[in-house]
């Protein structure tokens, strides 16, 4: 046995870190103080940019050999409590009852950064530094506009010349139970503006104007109603949701000149964006009866492709690790929101797998404290097949 | 031949007066002292609410015997000119131009003011009095909110125990040419707002939501492509706009609760309120998929309703009147926007003709010189008829 501390001392020391983003809260420094002693270099770079507020980071690496190099990557900002006199154990307490620790965070995802500190540190302690390089890769600033975190703290970790081999993010994948799902990939999301341009005029003579409400209304009928496809192997159906429809026209005797739909779609490795655009206008462009309306099509930039991790090697291993620990075959899911996987995918194959997600954002967050546990030794598990001890 | 004023004369000096809403401008002392010599009682009442401009009116009467009471109806406030450097003469200058006198309100309607004024000048030149009642029912407040002007005048004649028997309204009718059309009656207008609810939710959990906008957009196709009837003996087809739509939603991320729709039916003598109404929850509902959704409608209050205008013997006097002076037959029409014919209609016969509109609200505002003494004679001859001189 060791004497590192266990996942939960850990979870519960970050959990008392009130870091709603993008405040620090002192989770960067614990685990500054938790992971020099044992070896790990550690930077605290802070980011900032204008209109932003500035954010600290953290890059810790242990590096010994020749070895491949995993990265664990993280976040310990988290979202607002929300009233806290709902909560039944203050969210920043970090206080068990019934088998469950309650806090804001213990699920997303300083639970995550406590197993996986907790599996190297016992790895550590058992079988002494590996052959390779661990790194931790935490921002405080993914729950906020995202902008001085994850995106710029890889940047920063290539200008120093690091490489690294594959990556675990911490993120609650689990809907239900641990052992339910891995996530190899994101769908995609891209972000639109339809306008279409009639002709304005007064009600009492439509003849003499053209109405794009209308037209509007026709074109986020029609690609509503379209399927975009049927699914892939990994991932679910591609979906478009139309979020808003603004026109903004006070009088009620004026037929407007301008209408616009504003959309999201959640896509899987089927399109890109310049596909979904193509979509887009096609089926707009159906809807125009005539040359006197016009659509056009607005992007919002975005860096959210959908992506599938290019690695079966660290699926295959990490999903035997799973299986192992739990006595479950992990989905490979695809399907929720976007993570900061989104980045790392562009610097070495991702998975994404952690604690249970269902209370994650709300009041009384919390895990079950068998489950960090089960955490923990499924990134043991996966440490020792990724790293096998000399011997 | 007789030494009254001609309608030119009388027009000009009306258009000098700068009587952009609410301001009088002189417009109505002005017709006080044309009409208080040939023996008009002349009233200025003024009309006041809470958060709307005072209003000055007028309202003269010349009575004598125990005929009919013939009304004319209209207003001297005029919208405001735009861009007073883009008109070819000043707009309030009143002057002629290769026939055509400029200037704002010259069509609509200080114009029609002047012939009937000249018009029943000329009567009394070459008559003496009829046998019964002429009045000019005359508001500062038509192009305004309408609040201070026609409604309360005719309140106010009501309550002094004014009985009318048949109105004219000066309003510029004709779209072309003089003789196109007489107005018999108008369309009605309803105005109102559907509110389609769902369930908010993530763009990511599509199934988790059940969003507004895609109902909202099916309710708008399917109701702006019904066809509500195919007009009626004397009234177009109805026609209902959607004016707006509109959500308000300023994330990507988030399916709304809510999504509005506005709506101005413009409609003929077989719907009202009610069944337009009706009309429009039976598709919004069909358009509901599930319980997960609710759909309101909301009526805007109007005074508005489609009418025709009771009097056989009316119209057809008025018309042979048209034919004789301009040797055309002029269409008997409901269309176009609303009037103040909607709140005299209430209480006696209405029917509406004045000059060619072409030009009305737009800088240049002009009419011909020669339609100003056309309509001149078409109304001295209606007075002709109307009051057959003795002997
Ligand atoms: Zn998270
Ligand atoms: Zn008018």
């Amino acid at each position: 046995m060791t004497n590192a501390p266990s996942a939960l001392d850990i979870a519960r020391k970050l959990v008392q870190c009130p870091s709603v983003t993008p405040e620090e809260g002192g989770a960067l420094a614990y685990l500054d103080t938790l992971l020099s002693p044992v070896g790990f270099q550690v930077h605290r770079p802070v980011f900032s940019e204008s209109g932003t507020p500035d954010v600290e980071n953290l890059f810790a690496k242990l590096s010994h050999g020749k070895g491949p190099h995993l990265v664990f990557a993280g976040h310990t900002d988290v979202v607002p409590t929300g009233d806290e006199g709902l909560w039944t154990l203050p969210p920043f307490s970090g206080e068990v009852k019934e088998g469950m620790l309650y806090g804001r965070g213990t699920a997303d995802m300083k639970g995550g950064i406590a197993a996986f500190s907790a599996a190297v540190l016992q790895y550590l302690a058992e079988h002494g530094e590996p052959e390779g390089s661990i790194s931790f890769l935490i921002t405080g600033d993914e729950e906020g506009p995202a902008t001085n975190g994850t995106v710029k703290l890889l940047q920063w970790a290539a200008d120093k010349g690091e490489h690294f081999s594959d990556a675990i993010v911490g993120e609650p994948t689990n809907p239900d139970a641990m052992g339910d799902a891995i996530k190899i990939g994101r769908r995609g999301s891209l972000s639109g503006t339809i306008t279409v341009t009639g002709h304005q005029g007064h009600v009492a003579y439509p003849h003499l104007a053209h109405n794009p409400v209308t037209i509007m209304a026709q074109i986020v009928s029609k690609i509503s109603a379209a399927v975009l496809d049927h699914g892939t192997d990994h991932f679910q159906p591609t979906n478009l949701e139309f979020i808003s429809i603004d026109v903004g026209n006070e009088a009620w005797n004026l037929i407007p000149k301008k209408a616009t739909a504003r959309f999201n779609v959640r896509h899987n490795d089927l399109w890109d964006a310049q596909k979904l655009s193509d979509f887009v206008m096609k089926n707009a462009k159906d809807c125009i009866p005539s040359s006197d309306f016009d659509v056009t099509l607005g992007l919002i930039p975005s860096n959210a492709d959908a992506f599938l991790t290019r690695s079966d090697t660290l699926i295959q291993s990490f999903s035997e690790s799973v299986k192992k620990i739990t006595g479950r075959t992990p989905e490979h899911s695809t399907d929720g929101g976007t993570s900061d996987a989104r980045f790392i995918k562009n610097y070495c194959p991702v998975i994404e797998f952690g604690l249970v997600g269902k209370t994650m954002h709300m009041i009384d967050e919390h895990i079950a404290v068998d489950d960090l546990k089960t955490l923990t030794d499924i990134y043991y598990d996966f440490l020792m097949r990724y790293f096998p001890p000399k011997g």
